[in-house]
């Protein structure tokens, strides 16, 4: 296959060299390779200023980042045989980690496929598309995925704000076979009812699976509080794990009401509290209550989506450290994590820091932790890590 | 009890109000208080300049680092009850992290006992003390420990050379019972012998027990290869796990010999070899003679002990992580760790990134992780985390 060239300016090539896999529209050399002359999707060769291929991008002209690297082999081909290859690569990776097919398939261009995420629950497979370069390729996707995993349903779950900068529409798609409302999926052998047409990103949150089988390990006979619980996976996996008593706390009635079904599934629903409504004031009352648990989860959703939001993100996960912090028990236990990219891990530390010594408590770590094993992180993209969990033992004053 | 007061400069409070402990010569007021009116290991006062008491601490007028808060309760006595809270405190932690007997009991500052690390080995104790504001409460240590534990021996091993820095004698001392030649423990549900008067630090490394349940969850059938294996931990945890074959290497014939006894005891003996040499020799000639394995586990001894040894650790890991790197099949699997606290994260994240792409293979983190859970981390104190761990997925080009 002969594809277009693309030139990038002098020195350009540097980052693409160092593993990063991002172009961006200001590094090209515009007079001798026009971004114009490409429509949105187009595959071509990316050379350096002296002519040298690097490999085969996927190009969107009217995009930030406007070519991301499929291949380092300039003389491939983008098609079939290049996505099963790909697929293939990812599906054996997830089956050597994994006993179960419940795991994230493919997380983008860690697993060499950029602006694709796909979720695998049991027999249904869940994709989010977030680039036009990936898009183009929908079908002949679609139809790898059916011979290699032979699913039952494909979703093309559209809802990701991405999708809006590279002008693609955010109507969901059923790709393939039929969804059932509800899911079944299984996460360190406790199941949970997911809702992947209606819930958040692709459904279900398998990046903290490894930091939950950790609590899980440690959560014996305690007085759990489990904050922005969504659909339980936190608390339910405590209290299937011995935890005393579990309080979910979220304000979405549709996500509670599966964690209570998910609870009943896994006989627990006895020792389960469901409470609707906002974190923040949730913790005030506690506060004001005096009322105290003996472990914590704060895994609240993304709090700085977008880089301008820093300041007033920073502010809102030093509030919740600090009033989760207030209601934990002496000889206590804090699991405290972000997955806002925006804030680094460094940010986390301190704000628990601060926090512990603001009130004079004694807070260590016992353990740190980021995204699981079906997340993998391209070490050249720090674009590809976001998840950090702290888990800290947390006494009174020394 | 009433304790002579030390006084700080201006400002040299800050880093104690943070949560750090130490407390450097350059930062007292010599003036106001003579370092040289303490003896070495004196309880004093650590207030600020301007006289407000931050706490307790032990005294070393002979120390760059001249003092470390014990407590930040300035009228507490530091006497047996002091001993007792702590290190029930300590044990209480572990008790809720490990079902069995076998952990670091005591680490140090993280566990509000500056100078202090003790490893359990079910009923053997083996501690180290490193400063000579607790050596002079050492056998009020072994008092406490004896009432609180009822172990079978205590040994003080006393072989760290932080011990000079404080003038203080590298003899061990058998401070309590009998200690067999070797012991018996667990880690991770397999057992292994191992040799605490004469081995390596307190005798076993305990902080890469979760690095090593994670490696063992992805290395069935492989070809594993255990490079600087001490005394087997991560070798035979992979052979009980279902590895195919598994070569240790080492240059210590005693910790080969140790491995070979744990490996019969755990019945994997006949899949295991030991390869008694150097590492970097066993690399190179493995990469001529075309030698490859599925899994290869990088886990050196500190090969940067003091700052100024920097440039060349830095290079020894470059190196070691390279030629691992060349020894690994497509599809490999590549542990690497450093517990050089010289040696950052984000430089062995470095190292790996630019192996990897100087040969041109796709590696991506599918874990990274810290020390275990019994060497917590103090926020304020970056001294206390040293141990970095990478688990890599490392296919072909892409």
């Amino acid at each position: 296959m002969h594809y277009p060239e693309l030139f990038l300016k002098k020195h350009e090539d540097k980052r693409l060299r160092q593993g990063h896999l991002w172009v961006f529209s200001n590094e090209i050399d515009a007079k001798r390779s026009p971004l114009d002359a490409f429509a949105a999707g187009d595959v071509a060769v990316v050379n350096d200023s002296g002519g040298k291929a690097l490999g085969l991008a996927y190009v969107n002209p009217n995009a930030l980042i406007c070519a991301r690297l499929l291949t380092r082999k300039p003389n491939g081909t983008i098609g079939e045989k290049f996505f099963k290859t790909r697929l293939t690569q990812a599906l054996a990776l997830r089956q050597r980690l994994f006993e179960r097919p419940f795991y994230r398939l493919v997380f983008g261009e860690s697993d060499g496929l950029p602006g694709l995420v796909i979720d695998r629950y049991g027999e249904v497979l869940s994709v989010q598309i977030t680039t036009a370069g990936m898009e183009v390729h929908k079908n002949l996707l679609v139809k790898v995925l059916v011979e290699l995993i032979r699913p039952a349903a494909i979703l093309l779950k559209n809802d990701t704000s991405q999708r809006q900068l590279e002008n693609l529409s955010l109507e969901p798609e059923m790709a393939y076979g039929d969804l059932p409302e509800k899911l079944l999926i299984e996460e360190n052998d406790t199941r949970f009812l997911i809702n992947v047409a209606e819930g958040q990103k692709t459904g279900w949150f398998y990046d903290h699976r490894c930091g939950r089988a950790r609590f899980a390990g440690w959560c014996k006979g305690l007085r759990v509080l489990d904050l922005f619980s969504y659909a339980g996976a936190w608390g339910i996996t405590a209290a299937v794990a011995g935890a005393a008593e579990v309080t979910c706390v979220d304000s979405s009635e549709t996500a509670l009401s599966l964690a209570a079904e998910s609870a009943a599934l896994n006989g627990v629903h006895d020792i389960m509290n469901f409470a609707r409504g906002d974190v923040f004031e949730y913790l005030k009352q506690a506060r004001e209550q005096n009322l105290h648990f003996d472990a914590i989860v704060l895994d609240p959703p993304a709090l700085i989506k977008r880089k301008k939001d820093y300041k007033a993100g920073y502010e809102a996960y030093r509030r919740l450290n600090h009033l989760a912090l207030q209601v934990l028990n002496t000889d206590g236990l804090l699991v405290s994590a972000s997955c806002s990219h925006h804030l680094s891990r460094a940010d986390l530390h301190e704000i628990l820091r601060a926090s512990a010594r603001h009130i004079d408590r004694h807070l260590v770590f016992i353990a740190s932790d980021g995204q699981g094993p079906d997340h993998p992180v391209l070490p050249a993209m720090p674009e590809t890590e976001y998840l950090k969990t702290f888990f800290c033992a947390v006494s009174g004053r020394i």
